[in-house]
């Protein structure tokens, strides 16, 4: 056991290594690389004053976000906070937003995000949302692409690493969440020896609004106790189907390098879920109790409301016939992509040689055919051999994931020989390969996952990094390389850094969505609670040891500006209002020594930030986002006095 | 007062339209700009495998970090966490890092970063540590440059918000910490109508060890109740003084943006710290009790500790003869800059319509001959013509602050007319202007705050961005732009976006800090009590409630990767040691549903993430950071059993 351990771990550094070497020869040489492009720089620069091209929507990983960034420049427009605490903005601190981080397991600060999915119609971007996951604390959440704020996150019940998430059917019905691990359901106190057999492994299918966007859990597909890696839809002659990667079907609890690497085939698990719909609207499926959060940022106060839901609906695939076949892929399948048309559907075997891919169609004659080798834990599994569409033979090393351009190639990504592969699909010939530096992870080609790609670029999102940046100490930013995918050979443009570990990314014409931007909040619609419209809202009240201060803000000054009668013990609320109307003119708001982070806040709304007091004193609060020439006057000071003090509370703006 | 309200807010916001106007022409003309290069494009591009010829440390402003950014590209390569939480790598939330952001006010999550400065030997750069200041809770932080990663921070006490600093020496022998806000010292409850000859500005100076870099406080010097904006040291000829920009002599205390702009000059502090040093070094000065945290990350252990100290060592003005002058500057002076020869002190006053430059010679003969012009709470003023250098007339609206290129070229920024001038030092004439978008803060020129400029780009932080970039609702990034400055005119390159908001940067050739950046820290030195050197070591032990799980990880497992025995209300340390002594492979941690962030374990590092479960079941921890083609196999699980539970402690690695 030990020796095959050592085996892999030589082979996988080893197959790093090469890579690394291939990459250092090329430092210092202009344009040296293969495939590096004639006048690439001409070709990524946008000059000051113009606009990208797309906008790239990359995952934050291990950081929790949302990067957005502009293509093909490469650069970072934006971090969203989504899963994780931003001391940036105050997300996740101010008293708006910490009902958004709230799940079953209480507060919680961070998460590891990874699929973004931009919502489509007819199969084609539409730009309206992009939904994205949290991997570790099972959420999946929904970003408005006008506001370009997370709106809504829910959790998902009896689920433990939410990986094979969150990709969307054509029309955007369902955002679809599978668990990685599987758990006992629901969660019990038993040996982790039990695993096999009685561990499941929860696929999630989540409806979306068609006019609000919101989300709410249709039904849980429980399912045999493997992994499940990945998942893509069908899509036109596929749509109603789902797709899900699956390994340790050997359903290892322990040491999975190994012990889940044994079979020879893992499987594709084929979901239709038209199927199971009809099943469950017509009373089919089982409720089961289930604490899970759903968060709302309700638009007109920018106010979270977190709801904990009590049951949701179980179906087990075995009551309904029709709905779950097995498709054997070799070997511990990562991703799993479906090609614009819905007839492919890749299986990257991670440690195969070869590439395999089914066929819709063989798929669905073999199930009308019944032709079955076997099932596992009653589902029928189809025979590899009848469902083949073919096989792109040894393209690479460590196959992991493969994109369309929409002009019938796909491109594959291989982590282990750190390279890009263009093959014909249909044909399964290779077109063309490029390296990249080093171990690519996914790639994403602006909507490589719809009926419609925008194929102009491939962006390699790399995961090692090593020399390709000035060094910054044993940590380096994990990188993406833009190809322009447009000729025959793909052609490099350019290395860019990305924040975090970008997982997947999603890519959009900016023209479907920069028209639609919001500006700024209109003060007029600003339904906050505790929104200071007028200045002769302008107040603070006591509510026995609640302090609320309404306060506003406007180029240069806050209303008010000197407040007394504020105590230790006291918790004060400064509920503060931009009354800005113009575009990109947000005030920060921070105290001296306050046990919290900053508020940022946009023109024409409200945010709020609790500050506990502990000593007595007078202490300076100021904005902190540079605003105007008189910025640094845009100050004032609150008085602290003790627990016991008779000073009532008053407050002024002005006159010395 | 209302009406000069009004004016005062119509005359900025009218300025920063046309500003805006300005811009909106040149959308979508290509080398439209005025001053744009031609050949742009291939002067910032950095091509794949090749490396950015400068180091830009950029602060991060209300984010509370650093970014490191390459140049010419623009290209973010990392943010260092300094004095904000950091969801993505468990800054301030792992056991190791969370004495880090300790402070007299307890743990405090966030900060305004403001100004870092490279340190310095005779003058010139020489990339051992960069200081930065939190300007909210005051304190100053210094990053070492071979680990890229914060060493230590210290508190200001009697200090509320720290804005002019961190600025060093040319020795590094002190980094000082001034404060902006004036409050009581020590802080006490008063009325804030008391404001005028109560409250005091601290200006502190931190010596820092030249071995270790360690920080301690030699002593506060106790000023005026003015507001204290920013500060530069003196250098060569002027070695010995620093010198600090006051506004608000006015000692209001409300509706600064009025109440602060009515004297026609306010002052810049000129300091002698060397006779001050010599005064405290015989004795001079009085010890106060103050409280203020002073936290050290260990180099060998990774962890911190935090240390509360209980006195500091003040020194009054009027006890030291020639200690302090005050240089009356016009208008509210924000940026205070000494170019390369130590002789010209640059007033950058924001309300003015010239730029006022002292003479250091002046200011000694002024001294020397005791030609005052009265005094302000006993510190000498000197005569403003006395001293005088020269002034730049009318070079633009809203001066901000000026950087030098070491060729006898000075650069300033103008934030409300939203432009770059260059001009000649000495002569004071304007040799070139340049439009920037929008509304500029600080420049930056690579060792600009030094003897030894490396002048050959110009930086302008700018505030304002509105149509510089793809929009992405109400909120944009700060945006950058960076002038080729080798020629006669100013050539900009490029536009790029910066996160949080850059107040300062500083930047240093890539050469002088690349080769001796650290790439592992090597398992052999790690000194972490906790540390599992070897796999013997592997083990799980139970102290009351607490649970100590030593545990190890390398490409793909960890050790021990079952563990039962953990019950409901225990606290569960998980001690990771990362044994990969490869550069650039870091793993990451995370329990499923934990209340805290993940653990980013650096090669040969230990880190802690302290689990409480509150629900019993069997809960999967993974690696968060993709290291292999077998790192979704890198994985397991740890059961949580009643809190009445008799089951004993065990865990295992291996064979199924």
């Amino acid at each position: 056991m030990k020796k095959t351990i050592n085996i892999l771990i030589a082979l996988i550094m080893a197959a790093g290594l090469v890579s690394c070497n291939n990459g250092g020869d090329q430092k210092s040489k202009k344009g040296g690389q293969g495939g590096l492009a004639t006048n690439a720089a001409e070709r990524v620069y946008v000059a000051p004053g113009e606009h990208d091209e797309f906008y790239g929507f990359m995952s934050g990983g291990f950081s929790g976000q949302l990067g957005v960034y502009g293509l093909p420049s490469g650069r970072l427009l934006k971090v969203l906070p989504v899963f994780s605490q931003n001391p940036e903005n105050g997300w996740g601190y101010s008293e708006e937003t910490k009902p958004m981080l709230n799940t079953s397991y209480g507060f919680v600060p961070w998460d590891d995000s990874h699929h973004p999915d931009i919502s489509q119609t007819n199969g084609v971007l539409d730009g309206r949302w992009i939904f994205i996951n949290g991997n570790n604390t099972p959420r999946i959440a929904r970003i408005g692409l006008k506001s370009f704020k997370t709106e809504e996150i829910i959790e998902i019940p009896n689920s433990a690493g939410n990986h094979s998430s969150s990709f969307i059917t054509e029309n955007t019905e369902y955002v679809v969440a599978g668990t990685r691990f599987s758990v006992p359901v629901p969660q019990k106190d038993m040996s982790i020896n039990e695993y096999k057999g009685n561990f499941k492994g929860a696929l999630t299918f989540i409806n979306v609004d068609q006019e609000t966007g919101r989300m709410g859990i249709k039904f849980q597909l429980m399912m045999p106790g493997f992994n499940y890696d990945l998942s893509h839809p069908g899509r036109d002659k596929s749509h109603g189907w789902f797709f899900f990667t699956t390994y340790n079907t050997e359903e290892a609890h322990s040491l999975l390098e190994v012990n889940a690497s044994q079979n020879d085939k893992d499987f594709i698990a084929a979901v239709n879920w038209k199927v199971i719909e009809e099943y469950v609207n017509n009373g089919g499926g089982t409720k089961v109790p289930a604490n899970y959060a759903h968060n709302i940022l309700d638009e007109h106060t920018h106010t979270a409301t977190s709801t904990m839901l009590k049951e949701v609906l179980t179906v087990n695939p075995m009551d309904v016939p029709g709905a779950v076949y097995f498709l054997p892929t070799p070997k511990s399948p990562h991703g799993c992509d479906v090609d614009p048309t819905g007839e492919y559907i890749i299986g990257n075997g991670k440690l195969s040689a070869d590439l395999t891919v089914h066929s819709f169609t063989k798929m669905l004659d073999a199930i009308e055919n019944k032709k079955f080798d076997g099932e596992a834990y009653g589902i029928p599994i189809l025979n590899f051999e009848d469902i083949l569409a073919g096989v792109v033979k040894q393209p690479g090393l460590g196959p992991l994931h493969t994109e369309f351009d929409g002009n019938g190639n796909a491109y594959t990504t291989f982590f282990i020989s750190s390279e890009v592969v263009k093959w014909k699909v249909g044909t399964w010939e290779v077109l063309d390969r490029q390296p990249v530096f080093y171990s690519v992870g996914h790639g994403m080609i602006p909507g490589g996952n719809s009926r419609k790609p925008f194929g102009k670029y491939f962006v390699a999102l790399n995961k090692i990094t090593k020399d390709r940046y000035l060094p910054t100490g044993p940590e380096l930013t994990q990188s993406a390389q833009l190809f322009d995918i447009t000729g025959d050979k793909m052609e490099l443009l350019l290395d860019f850094p990305t924040i975090g570990e970008p997982h997947y990314a999603a890519a959009i014409p900016a023209e479907l969505v920069a028209p639609n931007s919001t500006k700024i909040f209109k003060l007029a619609e600003n339904k906050h609670k505790y929104a200071v419209l007028q200045d002769s809202d302008v107040r603070v009240e006591r509510d026995g040891k609640d302090v609320h201060i309404y306060m506003n803000m406007i180029r240069s000054h806050f209303n008010p500006d000197n407040i007394e009668g504020v105590k230790v013990g006291d918790k004060v609320y400064f509920h503060i209002t931009n009354h800005e109307q113009d575009f990109d003119v947000p005030h920060g708001f921070a105290v001296i020594g306050a046990n919290n982070a900053e508020l940022l806040i946009m023109p024409g709304a409200t945010e709020t930030l609790l500050w506990e007091p502990k000593q007595v004193g007078v202490w300076p609060f100021y904005c902190t986002d540079f605003c105007s020439a008189l910025h640094q006057e845009m100050q004032g000071y609150i008085r602290v006095s003790p627990a016991d003090s008779n000073i009532e509370l008053s407050w002024s703006l002005g006159e010395d």
